[in-house]
């Protein structure tokens, strides 16, 4: 039997507490053994921070399954709809949607992930494995690559240190990486072709001030054979990316959303892809 | 200076932190000042805590505001998308959305109250104000109604006991409850007609075992004088509450919506709407 000497400062609880979660990151179900397989914690001290969880209702117990519990939905979706980010930038997204047809992403920066505070795409939608509150590694996608862009040297040096290459596209090298944001700083948005996903394109544009760190990106995902990868969409992105900008500091949100349709809707479903050119990348 | 005894047991740290979390359920942004005040907690352990919380992603500071983090984000979406519930219905929601042109929810108990695990609706589901984590006094909606037509007595007993109104139209008394909830029994859906929204309406249905408490409910939601309260929404309605309950507890998901098309897309907005006679409830 291990004896394990256990601090009880608050910090010292909380970190524990942070890390029983984590531990629903990946499988969603676990037994009591699992949870302290995962965490190293000794037995009797997860068994009684569990229970303690399962009360506040931060957990959820089926029989020896415990689960994440609807305190956490509620809290997550407080989180997401109290940010101010996100509430002047929903009624944009929705209009970017219905202007292009495509997939539409928020998403902000998170150590060297990118994390989606939106996702607005109609049946679409289901073909494009993302969720609101999930992460991607930065250096794969395009709204990754449209924030980066301006990020600090020491924020490119987290890049590509723990994270793997997604397709056999994705960015696998800093050279690669910077020249591609090079790209992104002279064209104002960034391109991905089938780099965190087969089959699937995006292009996004960076949301701040010029010239400064972009706090987020918004971008439009669709089937990467059915993307326009000039002006056509690459406009109504970075429309939408001013217009989210311009009404995140107006205290009381403004909503009034001037997109055009630039694009007709396109309306296509994933589908049997053919072979990308990957030579024929076209910024706009 | 109040100097009050504080047990660091990892029990009573979770539930401050609880309370910690929990003071930020409406105003969103809070000082530490605001922060002692909602929760009684000592300034200075208030404190440490919450700068745990950041280091720990589940908060963020802004200068002197404290908001809920990006951590609780992915929890929470972690929470709803592993649940085999949500996981179950997610294609029948699609489908009962496309097919009736309404805004469809998928709801659980909890309390007196209803939580949304989802929300289906395209443009119209802007102008109703709900979402996903998100609750509403269970007796006031028809996604609540529905799922306490087979609850057990001790858990209607704590309906509206600390649940106001939430329109003149909402049920406020047991013996209304009461009458309700027979119908729903007699008729197998919940209808609600202004009781939680002015303008709205919603049919919905039971998800469970036939004579068993039910787990959840499912809805459509529109504008109340362009809904059909009769079978061309009810039988849609229904067919979906089975069809999840279906495929809820088959281990690997099976996905294969197999619902028609029941009632005529409608494409509906928000518009003034004419005063409602309440007499002429129809039940399908």
């Amino acid at each position: 039997m291990v004896i394990q000497a256990e601090t009880n400062t608050p910090s010292a609880i909380l970190d524990r507490a942070s890390l029983l979660l984590d531990a629903f990151d990946g499988p969603g179900r676990l037994t009591l053994a699992q949870i302290v397989r995962r965490t190293g914690l000794p037995r009797s001290s997860a068994h009684r921070m569990l229970e303690r969880l399962v009360q506040l209702r931060w957990l959820r117990r089926e029989g020896r399954d415990y689960e994440l519990g609807i305190r956490l939905m509620e809290l997550g979706s407080l989180a997401v709809h109290q940010d101010r980010l996100h509430r002047a930038a929903m009624p944009f997204l929705h209009e970017l949607h219905r202007a292009t047809g495509f997939v539409v992403h928020l998403a902000v920066l998170d150590g060297s992930d990118v994390v989606y505070l939106d996702k607005v795409g109609g049946d679409l939608a289901a073909a494009v494995p993302t969720r609101v509150g999930g992460r991607r590694p930065a250096h794969c996608t395009a709204v990754g690559k449209a924030i980066l862009a301006s990020a600090a040297e020491r924020r490119l040096a987290e890049i590509l240190t723990t994270q793997g290459s997604r397709t056999r596209y994705s960015i696998n090298s800093r050279a690669q990486l910077d020249a591609e944001l090079a790209k992104v700083r002279a064209h104002g948005v960034a391109v991905e072709r089938e780099e965190s996903l087969p089959g699937f394109g995006c292009i996004a544009a960076p949301i701040g001030d010029l010239g400064q760190a972009a706090v987020a990106a918004v971008s439009v995902c669709g089937p990467v054979d059915r993307m326009l990868f000039d002006h056509r969409l690459s406009a109504p992105v970075r429309t939408t990316a001013l217009n989210i900008w311009r009404h995140v500091d107006d205290g009381q949100v403004r909503v009034r959303p001037t997109l055009q349709q630039h694009a007709r809707p396109l309306n296509v479903g994933p589908r049997p892809l053919a072979p990308v050119d990957r030579r024929a990348r076209d910024y706009a």
